[in-house]
């Protein structure tokens, strides 16, 4: 066992985590400091035994469900690697080559992936109020289907991204935060902007900065979400942040004004999202179907954008930060201007300053989802950890 | 080895099923009585053993190809659990991704994707006469590689659903009830009523009522199945459930009548599917390519179909069986009134009330599927379940 | 270890092919004799352990990422096998369901599948001078992520087809042709006729008879390469197997007669392609998204098809061939006369004749891919190859 290992059992060893086991991941407010801390723990943790090419297979057999209602490049390749990191192979429900359209119920569906699934993760962040539901309506199923002895074990649901929050993606962000800045305890009095940024596309997931600002109260961090009129997320997650801010000892406030919130900002997230009452009206045209009402808004919608190309985080916007160099953040893609769209969230040249780290940020995210599952199938993690360590099996027979 | 192991090792030792040892699984009908036992007694041998968290990896690695050719969640699922279990991964050959459209033979393709394939799972259930061809074409094909020196194994073939047969579902089916009731000793006499109902859809395959009267013929049980004038199944199918019957001492016979197949019955299996002449003669029509001439065959089906909306299993027809507590089957998923459609094969509360048995159900596909790969593919079977349940390999180090 | 491994270790320690480990493989003329050898004999020895029930899974968990922008059904299959040979499990990545339309940088999607990918095979071989320039694309973009410690690892390269080579199918080709003729010392001065064929498609890849022109060349053979006017490949390759055979002590030239190509030739590989200029030219109207200028392109290069039916590897060419009886080799699916179209490249009885020694050429292709992986992934190959002898752990417990 060596230092590294010994300190995150240490720490694992001063946190209440014991009611993950068997439970699912939804959202990061329903989830206790305690609890997210071990999250950021064992994914440490894991990330290290592999570094140090270290087998942490805990399923000898077993699958892994993947549900993506959204195309998905990074999350579905950090499933399939945390999957396969503990042993689970990943199937693919595919409702287009599957008889779901046949009209079967959830509670069907859930329970008939399910005989051998110890995961399901899905992706279903399309629709406001839809997504976190259907969520919960598998667990419901899979919990019944356990309960009555039709499946042999209850799978463990990853919110792989709902219309509320992207815990996966906002907890590799947060782990990204904590390595780079030495420490959680090295974040009370940051600064961190959530801000609002230019799109040529519209009907960006609101997840992201709801995710953001429902997760970085909790660490005694000022807050700032940042947009243009009219682009309110939802309240409910305002509300969740505003209880974290005052309860970490942090602040977190609303502006109009992208300079406000980047001024001596310690992070910067800049990030395009749809305006939640404009994504609430198109969940109920797509309900009724009105392909002309979808049409209508969605230009609607191109318009207002245009309205805001200005929100952009160029490089006199990053002058504004702390020293100048504020850790840039995205969660990927972002429009990058004169690359991937002529007007966009980001300047190339800020962007190709922070590809790195950009990209480091990312590579959190497999070992995240590895640990919220380690968490859900271990009665005793830090136990496991430990023998993992002791077997010292090689991932790779170099 | 505990008492449950040693009883399954028993029975095992009572049958001969020498000659499943690199063989293929097509029919029902063309296994013997004992072959049938052995693929029960292994699938429940390997439930147990994972319900004791014992891994039942026979392979280290190796590829188990799935071809579907038709929709499938359930199936797809099960097979892909089966191959899990086993050590097996799966790779789909998706024929839309393929160069298969480019005009290869079927032997050619058969080889091609079995270099490393220890089991083929196919799905072609579409049209009459296609079907069961193509999978003997994959096994001839791959016999003729095998011994020609080309693959360095036989992969095995799985009939994941064909024009003729269900055997995997029929299997599972057959398992359930063998459970519900105790045991295969308590079947004689018993009525089983397999009967059409309505479904809002058409052209659903035959394949499922033809595999339950060839199987269930077999037990000693008196086998009913009825469906309205034109409903017709394969004739070889009714030859076949005759022939069993007779061997069985249980009975075989024919009725127009829902009433009277539910009648007193012990199990009911209400679901619909489409006259073997009209998907016989579907079949021709997609042969030539004839698109008026299948449009105009679905709206003539369809109008058909709507002259028997009373076939439903309904609370009335339920009352009418055993104690009123029939068992219900369904290979799902089910069209549900009110539910999936306005007017279907089930009363809503009929299919609430068996749900959970109806997922049982289906909770024994994978087993089924997992058993007939392992007969096929172990010289000693029974040597190696006891060999598993002695190395006793947590499948989920916990 | 049996007297086969103990040759092949012999054969391995008189070859310098340290150039390989953490290397990658784009074209087989950037390799020198002594690695193409090493690939060539640690394919042997893969295939010769799995012949003895002997796993070689060098990796306990782990991804290989296939992207394949082109239809696959062969190499497709012989890169799953040959990553589950390996231990690694196949993550597809399917541009289609991705977000990568959304205009995200080749650099940013390389490291984003890559940060748990030991291996990233790509085909890429319909536009001229844009598949193997991706492949480079996706290597720099690896190599850096893994030098900014992003990934832990970094993914090796397998040119899974690209616009110059195939060297995975040629390999395969290469490795058929030297059991056939009982070793690589075997080939002086054998003929191998290198021919179009005609095809009633058009737009076939250069990338196979490329490949052969220049891997073929290095064997001391007589290597011709045959087509009518118009048809030529791109000139580098031309200049590749001048040099090579120069080197080889073989020779190479070009003829405008199959006749000539098929006299005395101890092997032939008839084949269709498309002409290099008109690739070119299909590749600009591609990026133009001139539609109404790449049917006109179809339209004329099947004319020019048109006047070459006599291309084809009838039974009376075969005769031309030493004692009546080449090696014919084709990397499949052929275009068969009679069977997959009225005229192709080969009559039916000449395919018939060859099948099994077709269907052999095409399964070492997985041993191939997972040689080149191995020798990228292995610090010493060879003690690796001696230890998974000596572990003796069985693929298939029977």
């Amino acid at each position: 066992m060596d230092k590294k290992m010994q300190e995150y059992l240490d720490r694992l060893a001063g946190l209440d985590f014991r009611n993950m086991y068997e439970g699912d991941f939804f959202l990061t407010w329903e989830k206790t400091d305690d609890e997210l801390n071990a999250v950021f723990t064992v994914a440490d943790a894991l990330r290290h035994l592999r570094e140090q090419n270290v087998s942490t297979k805990i399923f000898d057999s077993g699958l892994g469900i993947s549900l993506f209602r959204d195309n998905s490049t990074r999350t579905r390749f950090s499933f399939a690697s945390a999957c396969n990191l503990l042993g689970l192979e990943v199937q693919d429900l595919d409702e287009g080559k599957s008889q779901i359209a046949h009209g079967e119920t959830v509670r069907e569906t859930a329970n008939m992936i399910s005989f051998m699934a110890d995961v399901i993760g899905i992706r279903d962040d399309m629709y406001i109020g839809k997504g976190n539901t259907y969520m919960h309506g598998v667990v419901d199923a899979v919990k019944a289907g356990y309960e009555a002895g039709i499946l042999e074990q209850k799978p463990t649901l990853v919110n792989l991204q709902c219309d509320i929050d992207h815990p996966t993606q906002c907890m590799a962000d947060m782990l990204h935060i904590i390595h780079t800045f030495g420490g959680a305890e090295n974040l009370k009095g940051k600064k961190i902007a959530m801000t609002w940024a230019y799109s040529p596309s519209y009907g960006k997931p609101l997840s992201v900065p709801q995710g953001v600002i429902g997760l970085m109260t909790r660490f005694g961090m000022d807050v700032v979400l940042a947009h243009p009129e009219g682009y309110d997320v939802m309240p409910e997650t305002l509300a969740v942040a505003e209880k974290n801010a005052a309860a970490s000892g942090g602040s977190f406030r609303k502006t109009g004004s992208m300079e406000d919130a980047f001024r001596d900002a310690d992070i910067v997230y800049p990030k395009s999202w749809a305006p939640f009452a404009a994504m609430e009206k198109r969940t109920d045209l797509y309900a009724k179907g009105d392909t002309e009402g979808i049409n209508a808004l969605e230009k609607e919608l191109l318009a207002q954008n245009a309205q805001h190309k200005d929100w952009c985080c160029t490089e006199e916007m990053m002058a504004l930060t702390r020293n100048k160099s504020a850790l840039y953040l995205h969660c990927l893609p972002a429009d990058i201007n004169g690359i991937s769209c002529t007007d966009g969230e980001v300047a190339a040249s800020v962007f190709d300053r922070y590809r790195d780290p950009l990209y480091k940020q990312a590579s959190f995210k497999p070992y995240i989802i590895a640990a919220m599952i380690f968490l859900a199938k271990q009665k005793n993690p830090a136990e496991t950890l430990r023998s993992l360590a002791e077997r010292n099996r090689p991932r790779h027979i170099l």
